[in-house]
């Protein structure tokens, strides 16, 4: 099997030009790096990265920890993670937190500890006690994405502003009868982030005297959730809610859907408010909050990159922006 | 630093114990395991993945290589690949394909070739010769999953023959306008998949003497896409066809969304059919061509599993199972 000293002699160049120039790290021309990369592959050079690792102590991977990718904002995260991690050379080792406890044990209590990484970023995952001080004994660095952080460095949105925002938006216009789709009345039910926004719905209707105005319509975070939970609601015309907060635009989505499908205009007969900015909210007019998960993504690789280049950095816990996007689901009450 | 000896006794166990009890790999009772974490923890050990790797030659990691998941069918593909290498106790590197072609050359000619897998999945990413040239080099099994699978075993439906019935079953309705959504006429645009399903579209109209009727709506192949394209197609009464093949689900759907905005009913006015059966497929009744991305991503592990087993197992090429799901956004043509 060839090494690195075979490359580098019959491209010419030094041991250490050949490394850089296939490992992609540190600087190298063009012209060098092509021929290199010919020399490698003329002698079917592969470099073993556990080697590297070995000698180094650093082994340029960062392991991810996230549900399955099937939701929009996940899948927007993970890209942002993936670009980020790209641009500085790190390698992305997915673990999917599955279901049922004891699939979760094995995952918490002996794949990650027995894995080698530079850090990890656990997204969206509300892990236990237990499972944070196992994730923090191995020493590496950890970052949080998702409303759920004590104990990390961590990046998101604050939930309950979110859905306050829209909630009040919605007050502002004049309406009175608002429900809130996509949340469930058994707190357990709910993730941590949605069981936010359903607070920062509550709030908002305390805040103007409307608490008794409050309704929930119990449904999945996704369209099809949205769409069951909205078509439930709007049926009976005299108990009709004049507009709906979505838990997120998926459920928002679904709930325009279920009112054109019932005859109900958009928003001359009922206003309808999401949370996300989702890719599809565009095409159905929604007015929303916008967040950026890519972005936060982008975020959650910087705070990581701190504090694997200094372990003694404080934790730091930033808001991800979000705000008000206008479009035309809302309006003032008939 | 402590040691798997260090572990092993204070556990009272054999060091292969605590090593199988740690890595999760082999048969131990949950008593011990649980008793080799504790000393585990108490000790604070945490295994060295790149040691085990340098001694053992492998790594217990595959490489997958992917475009990003903000498609239904990449992240439900993703969730299977993830479920089955979970259960093989494998790790999973996960690597987008970067648009743009400096970055996907740094990809394909550094970093893949430089990084230690057992082997790898490639999922959609149509690799140039060069490419494919590229990562069979590093002489490491290699898996492809969609349609495009030269040189390497791979897992796909038959795109065609998926469009073709899609069409048929519109032709056999007594349909004979039939437009396509989601295609283009640039074929440069398309991926492989997308012009697979142009043809079987084609195909199904041409055996029916209707090639004079086809009509292609080009539209990117997602909700919003369909929308727009369907609006446009729908708009001129006179010239409006009486069925569309979506390309894809999320175009179909997009395109019964347009038609309802529209005033145009589904079935009665016009009948739509997609192919993939999508998570949202049910909730608007589409007819569709149903597969299953996830039991693809399942059958790309034992198919690589097969070849890492046995490197001179020959290349096999599975066709997943694909059929055709009537619901009620098809019926005869008034």
């Amino acid at each position: 099997m060839s090494t690195i000293a075979d490359v580098a002699s019959r491209a010419g160049v030094s041991k250490a030009t050949a490394s850089r120039a296939l490992s992609g790290r540190g600087y190298v021309s063009t012209a060098t790096r092509q021929r290199v990369a010919d020399a490698a592959r003329e002698l079917s050079y592969v470099a073993h990265s556990s080697a590297t690792s070995l000698a180094t102590g650093r082994t340029r991977t960062v392991g991810v920890v996230m549900p399955p990718v099937d939701r929009w904002f996940f899948a927007e995260l993970l890209a942002g993670v993936q670009e980020s991690l790209f641009a500085l050379d790190y390698d992305l080792s997915l673990y999917g937190v599955p279901e049922g406890s004891k699939t979760r044990e094995r995952l918490f209590e002996s794949i990650l500890p027995g894995r080698r990484f530079d850090g990890i970023i656990a997204v969206g995952i509300q892990p236990s006690a237990r499972e944070l001080e196992r994730l923090q004994q191995a020493g590496r660095p950890l970052v949080s994405v998702g409303p759920y952080s004590e104990g990390s460095s961590a990046v998101s949105i604050d939930d309950t502003a979110a859905a306050r925002i829209a909630t009040e938006h919605l007050i502002e216009l004049g309406h009175t009868d608002i429900a809130f789709v996509g949340g469930s009345t058994d707190a357990a039910e709910l993730s941590f982030g949605d069981a936010q926004r359903l607070d920062g719905y509550r709030g908002a209707l305390r805040a103007a005297g409307l608490s008794a105005h409050a309704r929930i319509a119990g449904a999945a975070p996704t369209m099809p959730g949205g769409y069951t939970a909205a078509a439930g609601l709007l049926g009976d015309r005299r108990r009709r809610p004049t507009a709906i907060v979505g838990v997120c635009d998926e459920a928002a989505i679904g709930a325009i859907i279920a009112a054109r499908r019932l005859g109900i205009a958009v928003p001359t007969e009922l206003s309808v408010v999401g949370v996300d900015d989702h890719e599809h909210a565009d095409m159905f007019a929604l007015t929303t909050i916008g967040q950026s998960p890519r972005d936060q993504g982008h975020e959650a690789v910087r705070l990581l990159t701190q504090q694997m280049e200094d372990p003694d950095a404080p934790l730091e816990r930033v808001d991800a922006a979000s705000a008000l996007v206008v479009r035309s689901s809302t309006a003032p009450p008939r």
